[in-house]
């Protein structure tokens, strides 16, 4: 059927459109129902809501979605024809029972996803298959290969490389320090990161203290032509769209299966055209992971790899602590801004990290002879260029490299004898930081004075709580006096 | 804060609220968030939506389902409160991971699902949570006594029984008979009954073909005075409605946890006040389970019966095809009447069986002696008392007792050669009712006019198809000749 739009400006969770009461009648349309909305060759899939009084029966109010994908102004005419149910639900349910899924029908799910033909009990029905049933490689390797296949891509020039931690460990903002080192090794670094999502701050928040994040595609394409490198937000790119809209759901109740963790960074690195890459796969008690399914996954993304003809190295790293000393968007830039200009109260295991990484990265991609790669990475880091090259990437991404000052609201820690800390909990000090106000208050977190092994004296400081409002330091206080005991092992 | 009510009469799938782009932004809410909405003493979570230009800064819209459960009015001042993210996602990850719930955790889930609290994905993560890890017998109690907890109640005097199968034998329309007998018999039947999901048609929509379906709590209490019984349809009574809820979800993928089955079933009888509950398994080939399965779910279900003092007897029937001759509501209905006023043409197999689930239930009830029961149901519909009782409940309903006409549009399937039938597929045979138009449809369907192991001759009739409109006739046809192979098992 032939509507009129009417421009209601409304902005809902997935696209919907408002039909009058008696059109839904005539049309056989529900509530919740799917319908396509057409305007010449482009559509897309919304939810039928009905409505009464404010549009007539021969008008539609979109959602903003809606607008943006067709295109829309006030009075134009678009077809609303009735979908069928998906055809993938049913491929849902077959996993569900166990079954394996060949590549076409991975391919119709993830299709589906990414067109918003699937709704969020679908999806979450879709995740919970995976995450009980597990995946085969040859499915993981169809689904990586369905997610690319749905979204944008960034064709590059030269050795293309790319670092990812799988996450879970406060602190631990390598990011900047491999991609500024191994950029200036002549590397294309093409970086995109994620924000915050139940931790203190990501990468994205982090470069967001001094940079602009937030490009198209187009855009970054010209970054990287200048500078080897971007750190920019991968969410709204539309890299493997499908991936963004799983990990939406999939927060809920933060499963991860493995066959998801993997498809979802893989997608993202075969989207930017990266062909050699380093997984860092930190372990320990209050880790995502512990070593055998770290080794679990290592051999998963190997395998993965060989299959899609990437040059893919596992590395598994200490993971019982939180990595530097800073967790927090401002402590974190300030604590990489000091480690590139070489000052001696960086955080060595954070430089070291680095350091090994890099060198890792250039051994794999021939810059540097095996096991030439931490000297060569040293040495670039120590001569400055990873500074200059840091810079080149702040400014061109509208920055200004500068250190910032943390919230003034300040708690701090002090010991109260000379027992050395054994370990921090991550997912507490994140919970502390996000108290204290991280991601959104940029310069609230912890600072980490003292950490594993170091030597402690009665009174010495052990860490220091930021925050930008009384109230908030309020209640990171409270919830460090809550979880002290579990946060920090003596 | 406070918002002043602008009423745009639209409705959702869920309670939403529509709520100034620049209000939103005052209130740190973002798209898809959680509000409480308040007025007076009164309630209601709602997903936040944001809109611009026919709502001022000051003014809240929101959909059908808040209006009418607030009783708003335009210019309403209403109480717009953020609410936080409901702890029970908390404990839906913790059923994820394979722990044992506590009474009040199932309780906290159950009673944000129907309050609206949780969002479909976060509902389907909990189906699916049942489905991969189970539940123990006491949780499935607790689940029971939170289903009924949270709902409303139905309070009758004198002996209330209840019969329940399971599902998912074509046919098999034995309710309206054993509540019949059974009612004339003394016993208290509140009969409340579904629609068709994915079958053919549901009792409701049967005794919908002659009679209202549709009434209050209040309204089904005052037809039980009268005639000891009611054949309603229970979807919007308010009984146990986080189970609709669930059951709503969980139909996308049609998972059936057994823990979820039998709850379903448990609420809504203890929630009418059932103290003697009737439950029939049919098991088989294309039925919902095998034997196996059934006798599993049998000794869950006296178990259950035990810890909730109830007399729950369960019997396992012959599921291998559907039960009658009718499929469809206007084919279903005119073969009860037939049974009823004891015409010779009338389905055996159904009558059979309704007199086998009448006897077990006077005997249940001390109505006859063990032994007895059989011989007790038998006379009351021979001597008509069923029927007069019939039409006593579907006259207080609304409705008259009376044979209907079959939709006009008609094919017939021939036997080929004298080869005996071993059975129907249940499952195809709903699937081609379905496609003739059921259960939408009330006129259309299927009548079987021979079936396993009766005498066949070349050329004899074996079903037709009915449908009202020559379109659906064409899809029904075609379908069958697709899947006849299977439907029909020589």
């Amino acid at each position: 059927m032939k509507l009129k739009v009417k421009i209601l400006k409304f902005l809902t969770g997935r696209p919907v459109c408002m039909i009058h009461k008696k059109t839904a009648r005539e049309m056989s349309l529900h509530i919740d129902n799917r319908v396509y909305v057409k305007k010449a060759n482009k559509r897309i899939i919304s939810i039928v809501n009905t409505i009464e009084g404010i549009i007539s029966p021969k008008e539609i109010a979109v959602s903003n979605a809606v607008i943006k994908h067709l295109k829309l102004k006030k009075g134009d005419m678009v077809e609303v024809e009735i979908t069928e149910s998906p055809k993938s639900i049913n491929l849902i349910k077959k996993k569900l029972k166990g079954e394996e899924l060949e590549k076409q029908e991975i391919e119709e799910i993830i299709r589906d996803i990414s067109h918003n033909a699937l709704k969020e009990a679908e999806i979450a029905f879709f995740i919970s298959a995976l995450n009980s049933q597990g995946m085969s490689l040859n499915e993981t390797k169809n689904l990586v290969t369905a997610m690319v296949k749905t979204g944008k891509k960034l064709k590059l020039k030269g050795k293309v490389a790319d670092k990812h931690c799988i996450g879970g460990i406060a602190g631990n903002r390598t990011t900047p320090l491999v991609v500024s080192i191994c950029a200036s090794a002549g590397l294309i670094m093409p970086k995109t990161s994620s924000r915050a999502i139940t931790s203190a701050a990501g990468t994205a928040d982090v470069i967001e203290t001094i940079a602009k994040v937030d490009f198209s595609v187009k855009q970054i394409k010209k970054i990287i032509q200048k500078t080897n490198a971007c750190l920019v937000w991968g969410g709204a790119l539309g890299l493997a769209p499908a991936d963004d809209k799983i990990i939406k759901i999939e927060r809920i109740v933060k499963v991860d299966s493995t066959a998801q963790l993997i498809a979802s960074i893989l997608s993202k690195k075969i989207s930017v055209d990266s062909d050699y890459i380093l997984i860092d796969i930190p372990y320990g008690k209050s880790a995502k992971v512990n070593k055998r399914q770290a080794k679990k996954l290592e051999i998963r993304f190997k395998k993965l790899g060989k299959k899609f003809g990437l040059k893919i190295e596992v590395i598994l790293t200490d993971g019982r602590e939180p990595i530097g000393n800073a967790i927090g968007p401002v402590l974190e830039i300030n604590d990489i801004i000091k480690i590139l200009k070489r000052e001696s109260n960086a955080p060595k295991d954070l430089e070291e990290k680095s350091i090994l990484l890099s060198g890792k990265l250039l051994e794999m991609t021939g810059k540097a002879k095996k096991g030439k790669g931490i000297k060569l990475a040293t040495e670039i880091l120590n001569s400055g260029k990873a500074f200059k090259k840091f810079e080149q990437i702040i400014k061109i991404q509208k920055g200004k490299v500068r250190k910032i000052n943390p919230g003034k609201y300040i708690y701090n820690v002090y010991a109260k004898n000379n027992k050395k800390i054994k370990s921090y909990d991550n997912k507490l000090i994140n919970g502390l930081a996000r108290f204290a106000g991280c991601p959104q208050n940029k310069a609230a977190g912890i600072y980490l004075h003292k950490k594993a092994k170091q030597k402690i004296q009665k009174g010495d400081k052990i860490l220091t709580i930021y925050a930008t409002s009384k109230e908030k330091l309020k209640h990171a206080i409270k919830f460090y006096n809550k979880n002290k005991k579990l946060m920090i092992e003596f």
